[in-house]
């Protein structure tokens, strides 16, 4: 390891111990296993999933957790040198994010004075835990493993309060969380890339660009996230038509937008995705087949011409350096979810949809405050971000093969030659 | 994008487009969600899984989504510079098959007037798109994204007209689809490589051939086809109890295979997936679990055994350029599977099952036409076929690292070492 | 292929073709179709969920088999010349062992002199190949094809007895199977590469390294076996709410784990996996969810440092060689479970629970000669070991792109820098 990461060296494990060993405290004093059926003192009230049988969403659940670390992990391999902490720094935020989404997610509905955890609660986590993941790829490269889980604490405390005020309070729908996931992750993401703004990286950076086998490596990413999608949009709708619909709707919208994103430029295929969250909202409702294809349709478009156009003015213009895309891929398709519900929502003159324009102007209004309240807090130097010159480079934080230097396996190929040619 | 492909740049996004569009307006005319269970008028008659819970083939539905997406997909990228059409082109026209499978296979069912979506027809259109698939692998590299669009329309419209004739009219057992999907996506795939023969790669081309990381990339898809092959075979049978034997069958028949392919020859794993197509017919039916396993063990022989002499000899005498050996894979263990089934059939005196050797050679002579026909539409200059030269080249279609030089990697690394060695 | 593999040319084929015969007589002989609900006569002791619907157990035996093919598979491709043979003579071993397996494990529990296959019987099939890939990882590039399929007729012969020892007779609980699984298979596998121990390679192999690729293909190993790792632990519970116990204990073991094996030391993430292994032995018992996490976050300090620290020492001083460092991924962790699961059983004064303490000692002392004399007879120069200057390299046994030369492909792209730099 370098030098400069020396003081990596005790800063991280000191901070990883210590959330891990608060975390398991935590969890001593409130979560139980649930097993409310079998003792009869049923007090849930909006975990909608009680009596059915315990196992019954696995399937579901396991279909999200591929998503989370094999989706999120791989979809960001696509830099050159940054795979190892593209995969192994997504577990760690996930490892983290999903234990203390359990604990923030479950405050809101304990049952005497406990947690009661169950495979609907671990699906939820996982949710909350994609916000983190989603912004992650806003500042992939350029901070700390310290500064990701500090942000993962604060990302996921505040989309649960505001998960809890959506869901329960302003009885508004997002089943598949177009608007509370995906576009709340992208602009905390924009927000923290924002206040860590590097002129230094204005011209770009050698190691920001992809190799041919690490695009590959991001395409088993992108295609588990599109694969399981469908799962990833039912998995906590109420009743098994509800969640026939959001598998149907989601399966057509990202199928339409895989024609729509190719027409407008076949280069990265994770535009493909856009369907996924723009039809998330609405995933459950009537909007029928053909209405979730347009959206899809539509979401391939939008977030390919995004990816052309709005990414290098949000950089020169705005000072948001958004590795990822994430605004094109999360953030203008959630929003356009959010505004097909409440199109919807009116249409159908759904029972409290009403709200839903309130709850969404509400959420984005509220949090501004917060994300530049964290981004400063994040900029602290104490918190290990790496300067310039090593941003989207595995060697900081990472043993990488062939000693440190990363160009050793080629060069040894090369010097081989070279002394084969000279010979 | 290097100058040849630029009359695609207007073809391609035109063609797309318009297709995805038609889909759109056909959806929003025939396709609703089957909420027939709920209405209570049920006339469907040959969906067998009707009265199920709407989600109940779900996991099944997904196993074969991945088979599909990440399966053939993957299998495709052993192409040292042709992954990323691989997996991409795979995701173009598995999610366009899939929306066109959905429709032709629906007109046979309609339910007044209606198209009901539901998991099981979702499974059917996955099944569709798997036979454009297997042809897509015997032109693999040699044709554009236009060309293959066009192929996939042609292909899946063929396919839903033969499926229909051969499970409703002749009431032929075809559960794995050995013959239906395997042997005719093969023979298919074969017919439009004899039409789009091509002279010039006679004595192959530089990129024709693999590297160590696209190998094991390609790894990655047979592996998943080799698990998932029992949700293949097994996801559309009647009862749980076929769907037990059919899942039982598979296993074994794969495991078996993997030892035969492995013993006449180690070099490509690939050859291990014969056994699930062989065993695809006679999947559901009492074989016998030593049964499956001698398909299994026959197909690994005569898969491996093609790929090293029949290959060769098809690309020679009979100009049928073969990329990826789909006649090894799908094509000959297809018609074994087809020969088990008639022999079980016979054997067991299964009522309907002696119609099966009509259907079988009613299916190949019927098609041969067609097959021609499709070869030469999509032979017309006007799609974009890429020249000799740029064969087997991600670089024509899409935007590959390092600007468009294949080397350009190796050579930056190669150069750096070179200063170095110099300095 | 090199002239120093043409012996293996013939060995090779002829074991496994004869080992897949007799396979397949022996299958004809006992196995049947599970259909014991349909004709009434119930003789099952041992499988307890017979009752259940014949289908019931499927997703969660597709998770598992996952894990055996792609996550074991996948977790030894770090190595930079050995992907192709650690993904290949995986799905050889796992192929030909859980045929095996379904023999061995058959015969304790024949239903009137038949071996009734089902969905139960194939997921402990599955598991009886885990112990294999885990001793496989031991001796990874050391040993060859038929060595391996030696080494796992023993390895699955014996294990099948020790678990029906320990499942029946002693009837002591080890659902994730800490014990009779992970330590079985690591202490299997560190005694074979002790009888195979290679003095030549004390000092390293050219070969014996990653490169950076080959560490991102072992990450997807990795990151599958840890998502899919509740499944593991949880299959073969006996009711859904132990089941349910299971999942949370191992998904909250493997989360804790990853937060203290990343604090020791974030190079590499598959000692995130020893969470997975450690809670296995306890995993359908009330630990509580803290107890759980408490266990994970021990095993990923105690594998993080045995990778640091005793793996050096057990090469220098034991003349064990241990390629995967199973002895801390599955060997320590496995023990520490066995621990675990005495401690809790004597806490909860669980029926015949106090007869773990005597399996565990039984099951360690009974096979140390076993293991000697298994590998004495596969030290036998007879099957093909390679030797020295031939270990980690795929080119003994697979055809690798480009001729034999591993430096091909970079070689050619600096020749051709070199060309193009001299011109």
């Amino acid at each position: 390891m370098p030098a400069y990461a020396t003081n990596m060296r005790f800063k991280f494990p000191i901070v990883a111990l210590t959330l891990e060993i608060i975390t398991i405290i935590l969890f001593a004093v409130f979560a139980v296993y649930d097993d409310g059926k079998g003792h009869g003192h049923d007090s849930h009230s909006n975990d909608t999933h009680h009596e059915e049988p315990p196992m019954k969403l696995y399937p579901m659940f396991q279909d999200v957790h591929v998503m989370i670390f094999i989706g999120f992990g791989f979809l960001m391999t696509f830099l050159k040198r940054y795979g190892f902490s593209s995969v192994g720094v997504n577990l760690l935020l996930a490892a983290f994010g999903l234990q203390w989404g359990l604990l923030m997610q479950g405050i809101w509905h304990l049952d005497n004075g406990k947690i009661k955890v169950n495979i609907f609660k671990m699906i939820n986590a996982d949710f909350s835990t994609a916000t983190v993941l989603i912004s992650f790829g806003a500042v992939l490269g350029k901070t700390s493993p310290v500064q990701l889980l500090i942000m993962t604490i604060l990302e996921i405390t505040i989309f649960s309060i505001n998960e809890h005020l959506v869901a329960s309070t302003l009885k508004a729908s997002d089943v598949g969380a177009s608007m509370i996931i995906h576009a709340y992750g992208a602009y905390f993401g924009l927000a923290v890339a924002r206040v860590l703004y590097r002129p230094g990286l204005r011209d770009g950076h050698d190691n920001e660009g992809s190799v041919y086998h690490s695009d590959l490596f991001a395409m088993i990413g992108t295609v588990f996230l599109w694969m399981f999608w469908p799962s990833f949009n039912s998995a906590i709708a109420e009743t098994p038509e509800t969640q026939l619909n959001a598998v149907i709707n989601t399966y057509l919208s990202l199928a339409a937008c895989v024609l729509s994103a190719y027409a407008i430029s076949s280069t990265h295929s994770e535009r493909t995705l856009a369907g996924g969250v723009a039809v998330g909202t609405c995933a459950d409702m009537n909007i029928e087949p053909f209405g979730a294809m347009v959206i899809g349709f539509v979401a391939g478009i939008i977030s390919t011409l995004g990816f052309k156009y709005l990414t290098p003015i949000l950089a020169s213009n705005l000072g948001i350096q958004d590795t990822c895309g994430v605004h094109n891929l999360h953030g203008m398709p959630g929003i356009l979810g959010g505004l097909a519900g409440i199109v919807n929502a009116f249409a159908a003159r759904w029972k409290g949809q009403g709200l839903y324009s309130f709850s969404f102007s509400f959420h984005l209004s509220d949090q501004t405050i917060n994300f530049l309240l964290q981004g400063l807090i994040m900029k602290l130097p104490f918190w290990g971000q790496p300067p310039d010159q090593n941003c989207f480079d595995d060697s900081i934080y990472w043993e990488v093969p062939e000693e440190e230097d990363e160009n050793e396996e080629s060069l040894a190929h090369a010097d081989h030659s070279k002394n084969k040619a000279e010979a």
